[in-house]
């Protein structure tokens, strides 16, 4: 096999076979495809893109240059969730206990925030103690026994994917559906899991700014669980607000844990039930989409769900007192100061980048992979879209540590609500629903 | 500057500023823009092309990355001719003398053969003794008290453009009109000449195998030239036929030098003439196209032109006897074979991509760049275009040394000749003049 010739095909619109698109990736894995050849080739998929087939074949290729979870030994179904990210989605939090308090096995393998996205591993280290670095064994037993289990990427799932995904960084070649969904789902496949509920964001805090192009990464990404025998759904949900109040670590972790006492923002409960009921669904344990809503309802008001994430805890090193008391055992922002509005009006918009951004400045999120985060530091975002304002009134309450890091924060914050002088009623948060059931 | 910002905005369709593609060239020539960054950003200039003033940047740019040639101790105009690349393309060898007894310089930076097409320096090197690897300051010296020197590129020759090449040979991005362009005009420009005259090649032998991408290489081409302050003229010619009889490199040496005899085959000498003209009225030596068209073919018929030839011959080392017996001073091939037609009729179309071909698998061309060459072997091309054919009469005459290798050139030419019951009328060498004059 001639990569040059691969590359060409790929320019002029031609589609590669099976046993070429494994044999590229295992040779790039392995060293003896440049890294010249592959972002050539990256730049081609860009503008030609890789059909169903080629798609499925280029994740399972990448899935396969590591290991692949063996859960054979957890007789339950095994469903994940994913999502593509946001500003306050502390969604996995709250969603995977109440699902194993229903029966279903949830081994989760999450990331870390970058950008002004956050990321699940470093909200849940807001907790004194937590370890997210388990060793295999000790996930699959703890997913057994607890029914959940969340932690990091091991250095061995699909570690073409990391070299791949660090090259396309460097080379304008992130933007490309095909590859944005073999990237997910050849680290979701490694888990292996028999299901997947994906929540792909879309608006102006989400990776998709637009509904079309999170349509299409939904439906690239049901095809290849399809291929791969796997059952898939995406739920499209609005990310033109944040999601819930708090934005940061401790405060996020405080807000899932209060969905699980039956508070939290109605939002946030919303879209864990709905995520909720449809990884039930996928795992087949429920008949239908109300009985899994209720059973998901249920588990909230039960407890059952909050006792799932207390086994968790205490399984993953870290104290349970935090299910009881989050805004007590969690650190907590030593000053807080308010953004206030202008003018008088309805949020007729929000740049929720923005806010991540200025989240990100205070210290609850990286600017680049090696930095630290600061779990006590954060937004509480008071007024969303369609809310009424008066001006002077607090937007967001801002929990700060260090001055310089106040003043950039303010400023990432500056145009972030856009203030109108008649409501427009904002959309639906769950806009769309594709996929298996 | 972020390279990765300019990858980008070239992939989205934007324009790069004269100074990012200077601080890009010279980046990756030093060596602190990596090659993956160069391979997607000439993928996405495959894509989204460059403009005008980008091309004669990018030009400008690689040219800078090494040395120009400061011919300005000569004082007649300096013009230079450079041809896109065909089968039994030997110009050169008679243009350049007869340029020079018409009072201008030539200094020809020459390239080697590679896949189906030969190059100047292989014919010339034919010659026995001829020397190709002049040094800079012998080079000048010889134009300017010879008329003309023919020589190879120099290491110190926009060395930018030879790594770019490397690896737009490696990433399937060669096929880019801009970057050909660019990558031929660098060059040129560091002769140091005055005006260029470009032979671009159109149809089965040619790189461009249609009309329309011929002309946009020519037009991009005459562009980077007057950005440059050059005078450039460019001849679309048929390269859907061999030019001339010989094709290897002794025999096209002294059909070339058959021309400067008043001999050699007539599209030979057409084609001579014309470019011959073009060049003399670049130059301001001639007031119109008649007036130069008869001081070329003064030059032949008073020996003017081979007594360059001679001078030049004698110059670089050569043995100056091949301008009067070439044909028994230069290396013949031991064995004669003929490739003789199948059927009567006319010669409707050639593959001369497959004639070139064999002549490579005889010996007379390379495969790959470290090969060798054998100057003695070749084809004599008997029919063309348009000519009586009776079945089993000669098509060619194959001049060979190995037997494996001549039936190697016999699968290459079966089927390179079209044999039809009609004739067609073929179409005029000289297809299309653009540029200045």
């Amino acid at each position: 096999m001639r990569v040059v010739e691969l590359i060409q095909r790929k320019r002029e619109g031609g589609v590669l076979a099976d046993d070429e698109i494994r044999t590229l990736i295992a040779d790039y894995t392995a060293g003896s495809v440049p890294d010249y050849q592959m972002a050539a080739m990256a730049m081609a998929v860009f503008f030609r893109g890789l059909d169903g087939a080629e798609t499925a074949a280029w994740t399972d290729a990448m899935l396969r240059s590591g290991s692949v979870l063996d859960l054979s030994a957890i007789a339950r179904p095994k469903i994940d969730k994913h999502s593509t990210g946001g500003v306050g989605d502390k969604v996995s939090i709250c969603l995977a206990p109440l699902v194993a308090a229903c029966g279903v096995a949830v081994p989760m393998v999450s990331g870390r925030g970058l950008g002004h996205t956050g990321g699940t591993l470093d909200k849940l280290e807001a907790i004194p103690g937590f370890r997210t670095d388990l060793d295999t064994k000790t996930f699959i037993a703890t997913v057994d026994r607890v029914g959940l289990c969340l932690i990091g990427q091991t250095a061995d799932i699909a570690p073409a994917d990391g070299r791949l995904y660090a090259l396309r960084d460097v080379t304008a070649t992130v933007e490309s559906i095909p590859l944005i969904a073999a990237s997910i789902m050849s680290k979701k496949l490694a888990e292996g899991i028999d299901g997947l509920v994906l929540d792909v964001k879309v608006g102006s805090g989400a990776f998709m700014k637009d509904r079309a192009r999170a349509r299409a990464l939904a439906l690239a990404m049901i095809e290849i669980g399809r291929r791969a025998g796997k059952r898939v759904a995406a739920h499209l949900t609005a990310m033109d607000r944040p999601l819930g109040v708090d934005v940061g670590n401790a405060s996020e972790t405080a807000e899932a844990i209060e969905v699980l006492h039956g508070g939290g923002p109605a939002d946030l409960v919303e879209i864990t039930v709905e995520l909720g009921a449809t990884m039930l669904l996928l795992a087949r344990v429920a008949p239908d989409r109300a009985a899994a809503r209720a059973a998901i309802r249920g588990a909230i008001a039960s407890g059952a769900g909050l006792e799932r994430l207390r086994a968790c805890v205490a399984a993953q090193g870290g104290d349970p007192a935090v299910c009881d008391r989050p805004r007590v055992v969690l650190a907590r922002a030593p000053h807080v100061a308010a953004f206030s509005a202008a003018q008088a009006g309805f949020v007729a918009s929000m740049d929720v980048e923005a806010i991540g951004r200025a989240g990100m400045r205070l210290g609850a999120g990286r600017a680049r992979k090696e930095d630290a985060v600061d779990p006590a530091v954060g937004l509480r975002i008071l007024k969303k879209l369609g809310d009424r304002v008066e001006a002077g009134e607090p937007l967001a309450e801002i929990g700060w540590r260090e001055e310089a890091r106040l003043t950039a924060a303010r400023e990432a914050l500056a145009g972030a609500w856009r203030i109108a002088g008649e409501r427009v009623a904002p959309e639906p948060l769950l806009l769309e629903q594709l996929g298996d059931q």
